[in-house]
């Protein structure tokens, strides 16, 4: 379970109290608003906030004094315009903050995404709680030879359990040794009087990379469809797609519109270069095709014949 | 008036509705909110929608499950921590969207501030409003000769009437010239059928700077008080720190504990340099100063003496 | 002539000196450096500085101790991969730094990419020089009513002869009126003793949108070619197009293999949707269209259409 | 050594070649050009690119079309204007790219400045250097009491011992499991044909925080400014301020004048509220001041006796 009696407790307080407001109001989000949404195997994502939804949107693209438009078919009209022909700017006028708790090797690939703001527990100020990821078997899968950068088959069940062992064992003597040198148990109490403890500044160097941390992280909504357009993508690794996944579902439940043109205008469909097109109009015109006369790379040629459902 | 009939029933609409929401509520800026808060002779500034509060700071300071802290007390004090140290992110936690009527070049001096989010009326897609910047005589000053970006004394009343008949008549005119250019009256109905009317992209660069435009303008708290410091400063142009001044006045309903802090640390005060510093501690220990023996400029040395109100 | 023998002969100063470097360099972009490119009436570019090349981009892209890669081929396969498949981090890693002297109202529509660097020349601080845009006959086109973004066939000649005639002189009046508020002729001489002369920051808002500015502006190769994807599109006004396209041929010359890149993976070819994608397979097999069975507005499948290349 | 023979060979290469430029050039920076500056036990910053010197931030606030000024003693003097007044853009005008090796608990600090750009040795698509850092025990302190965030006195040399132990075995091992799960040894040799190996984007999570990463990192000379306001400060962690130290050594050899107007009017001196500035004003005047009397917290008037020298 992802949080603690206590920290239930809070999160329970805050969802019991309501509030008056003038301000635009998504009764969908409302809904889970506070609540720990679980990713990964002590994970989450909290929405603590947000600002605008899908009439913000329209609203701002027409500098309008009241409501952007009457009708919501309107809005879905316009809504679908800004996004096809990349009129992104609306889409900055709604703000998402959530609080998340994730591996610090994620962590690291998420922070890579600068327009956003972001609040993180400091392992200077306070300790780490004793928490790191370990994957499911299901998830730990051999290097991909045609992906440098992925995954492949899963892992042979005998392989798979020496792995998850040592990443297990690792990581609880990583945190064993961290205390230790804080001179600290896992309570924050002292361990031996008759020494100083390290400063937690540098004991926290000795925790691995599967260690849990967590942020407070604010995002506009046109960045955080840019975040989720190559995070919840098939080349990302699987462990931030799961938290991607989980905030594509707060898109859809936010701004349900804006979320049907992410997907039908950004997410789906595929980009074709002149010369793709160029394939594309002799085949129409039942012409075939010579592999050797295109400029494309083969590589290129094999992923156009995927996107055109072509077989050889 | 800022406002027409029309959009001020628009306003009106908006502010007849409310909804229930478990998000952080602010009643004073609540009480505001869609009115048009007029600045200049034209302009406006209608705080539309808001994220957060003070206690949204401390929560986020915190990376807290629930409210930041208890006591009212304890969050001025962690607030004021944070601004005396320029520990900055926690104020990103809060957002500000508003609509802004104001002139072109006082736009243009606003737009230079980077990390904010704009949707300008488009005046390649819709006519621009008659509707031109007069300053009151009391604002038509002379150069300064000390300031090169500043003003000096009021204009004596001939010079000042001959200015204000120059802006008026030349902003007339342009207007005028821009509806027969568009082959367009201001209500945007045909002038002439047998003329085709010059395209709006085309037309508008004959008006002038003080030509009014709007957009809606969404920013983080803590970028807010950068745009603050700034061009509500006494070497503003005034015209800007108009619009500033009613800014700071939402701040302080918005988030009390934070415009304090503001004013106290980063507006109010001064820096004084190392040498500005050992000038003090001699003028404490009752020794006098020989300014032919500092390294700092004499304009440095006038306004330190400025700044500790030593006279000569 | 955009340049005075004054700043002819600073130019030529500039040019007429050369440094030994280390840098990565770019004999074509040297040729041109400092030079004046003119764009429009009295509009430049001149590139300033610049940092990094093609092979900066794979260097980056590797993390490399060295050069990127050995080979042009092995570079260009690289700067190909990298733009197909949105790795745009490596193409910050080069920046150009130029001098641009633009109409003001095509000034608000630069400055609306905010990933760059501005220092602009200040009305504040300096008088403006007496220079502003009047476009070519052959640019003055009607309002499009398809686009209402957009002009559309140019006007007659009676009707453009009115229109220049207009800005023109609305042009020399706004800046004779302007010096005379200033109490300052074109040469920044006083005019009449026994006047003040009006503040310089308020004078200016009797300017036309079409008067001359210049800035400074320094932005990295990814957010050019951004911008570029923008301005440089059938759907830009012309006169930033006009600036765009020298741009472009300033990136041709800088770092080839990425303008190759961006123009075959970016600029050129279509984003089709899942939906055109469906219709595709189906016209390659031989299949007709009912275009009422699909979900994309009509809009969409005219597009689609002559994206095909298909007539009715 | 920070460098591998390899690697120094690849350096050489490139700082064997000299290239003739128009551009602004620094030879003190080009004397250092490439090579690695060693930090902690295996990190190092190399400059691998730049862009200006102080004479084009000169350049750029004045837009001019030749060099900024004439004469140093100009340029000192309006940079320390530039400094002292918060006008920042000008500063933006100049870039510098690194190349950095250093522990990823400190990339985690490095890494949260933003307004930089960065492209970062990737654990998913390589594998990592067994290389990992270990405090000299000068650095081994003690949790500090007075600062949450700090260090205090260095530990007994019985603790010491105990704690470099702990950090050493505990990363060795966590590589050599690393290496196991990878199915690879340290050289990326096959280690068990009859294994699939664990893919590299899942194995890193095994790492320590004291492994080592590497990026490019790219940015301007304002932010930099800003980077190393923090981070070379006391209140910075030992181990980041000792990159920022290097970087300031850089700056000093690129743009000395802006060195020296950093040092003055924004490193050195402090800010002083009004109550402040109102108690000094009191002591010149000979007055004593009650403590009690006064609005701020007791923590600020410690600090502000510090800062004046008072003792009691």
């Amino acid at each position: 379970m992802p949080l603690t009696p206590d920290q239930q407790a809070e999160v329970d307080a805050l969802r019991g109290e309501t509030y008056q407001t003038r301000r635009a109001t998504v009764p969908a989000l409302e809904e889970i608003l506070y609540q720990a949404l679980p990713v990964l195997d002590h994970g989450f994502v909290r929405v603590i906030d947000y600002m605008g939804d899908d009439a913000a949107v329209v609203q701002a693209a027409r500098v309008s004094y009241g409501k952007g438009t009457k009708r919501t078919r309107d809005d879905a009209g316009l809504i679908n315009y800004l996004m096809r022909n990349a009129h992104t700017s609306p889409f900055e006028m709604c703000d998402l903050k959530i609080h998340v708790k994730l591996p610090i090797f994620i962590a690291r690939q998420w922070i890579r995404h600068r327009t956003a703001s972001v609040n993180e527990y400091s392992a200077r100020y306070s300790m780490l709680d004793t928490e790191f990821y370990v994957p499911e078997p299901a998830q730990l899968a051999a290097q991909s030879d045609a992906n440098r950068q992925g995954r492949d088959t899963v892992l042979g069940s005998e392989e798979s359990q020496a792995v998850l062992a040592l990443l297990k064992s690792d990581a609880e003597q990583a945190f064993d040794h961290y205390h230790q040198m804080l001179n600290r148990d896992g309570d924050d109490n002292e361990l031996d009087p008759s020494r100083s403890g390290l400063a937690r500044e540098l004991a926290r160097m000795n925790l691995p990379l599967s260690a849990y941390t967590q942020w407070y992280w604010k995002v506009n909504l046109h960045n955080l469809l840019h975040f989720l357009r190559l995070r919840a993508d098939a080349h990302a690794q699987w462990e931030i797609r799961a938290y991607a996944d989980v905030l594509l579902d707060v898109v859809r439940k936010w701004t349900p519109l804006t979320y049907d043109a992410f997907m039908t205008y950004s997410v789906g469909g595929a980009h074709l270069t002149d010369e793709g097109l160029e394939v594309v109009r002799k085949l129409i015109a039942g012409e075939t095709i010579d592999p050797a006369t295109l400029k494309m790379s083969p590589r290129e040629w094999r992923e156009l014949k995927a996107t055109l459902g072509i077989t050889d």
